[in-house]
């Protein structure tokens, strides 16, 4: 796959929730951590997705938020927590690469101005939150 | 126009950092809060926006995330106090409604899990949480 | 392609303009239109993509905004007139399928709310929206 999208997660399906319209994934993925994706009701059906399925969790950079200190009371389902590894910004926009605890490489891009009010910068810990509405699947 | 887009924040252009690519705008909103778009230089070129510009920032309701507790060391530029009106929530997803601080409603799209977690109901305090690159402008 | 990501337009890369951390990938789509990606940087380079490379633009079905009137003055980018074909809602979400001119079909989860508010039902021309940092890429 070619895909510009940065993050990828590989997981196993745990669970699906079925609406009308929309449908939540829950996805175990590597370091224990569970992830949940909020996508189409029809894209669970025509992808055949169930309990056991293997996929890969897909997220842009651009909708990946970083906290620096512990988080709570939040309705954005998915934290992974993990070591800031580089920082490059330019005028309006940074991009921010973090070690996830369990193995995987994330990639944040988000405003310059937040990297530098957090003094994002290689060794600080963080926690990516990514909202499930952000997260798609690839039925790997 | 007639959008499908629930949230809609009028302001004032405070300021804005343009990059090759990208530009922030910062947005003087109700309230005395300022909010943050990054959007593509290009519209910000196109629609001839500068400091003064009167503009609408629009958000998906899918893109407002909710906190219930304080929030710092978050790079979610956007948060804007406010109270729970209204939840209705289907098995997958909840909408939930929000009167914000200085008169403006807005509509958040989160995980039914979520709402339920936050126990959110009429008349809990939340704050809302948008990132800077989920918001885009309406020259008024 | 197992993608839970319902929309993908076929097209061919007109334009890259690149800065520190982001890139705009100008796309010619069907029906003589061009769709902006807002991607990082270092995806353009990884994907090898140039002007003339072939690709999907790809867009998460909850990313996709509605206007049912003519839309200006606005900072997305990405506008494809079409005709609703289907709208299936629930409690919270509902599902709208769009038959956009040249021959693509589009999936929008927006707000019931909205779709109740716009009147959308079979045979309702709107405008499609898509934010530049919404459309990723996958290199056909």
């Amino acid at each position: 796959m070619s895909l510009s999208i940065r993050n990828r997660i590989p997981g196993t399906v745990a669970g699906i929730t079925t609406g009308a319209v929309m449908a939540t994934v829950r996805v175990d993925v590597s370091g224990g951590r569970e992830l949940t994706a909020a996508v189409t009701a029809e894209a669970v059906r025509e992808l055949g997705l169930e309990t056991g399925s293997r996929v890969n969790a897909l997220v842009k950079a651009t909708e990946v938020a970083l906290a620096t200190g512990p988080v709570s009371g939040l309705s954005i389902r998915n934290r992974l927590p993990g070591t800031v590894s580089e920082v490059t910004a330019g005028p309006a926009m940074a991009s921010v690469r973090i070690a996830v605890e369990g193995g995987v490489e994330l990639t944040a891009a988000i405003t310059a101005d937040a990297a530098d009010e957090l003094r994002l910068t290689a060794g600080t810990p963080v926690i990516a939150l990514i909202k499930s509405t952000e997260v798609s699947l690839d039925a790997a």
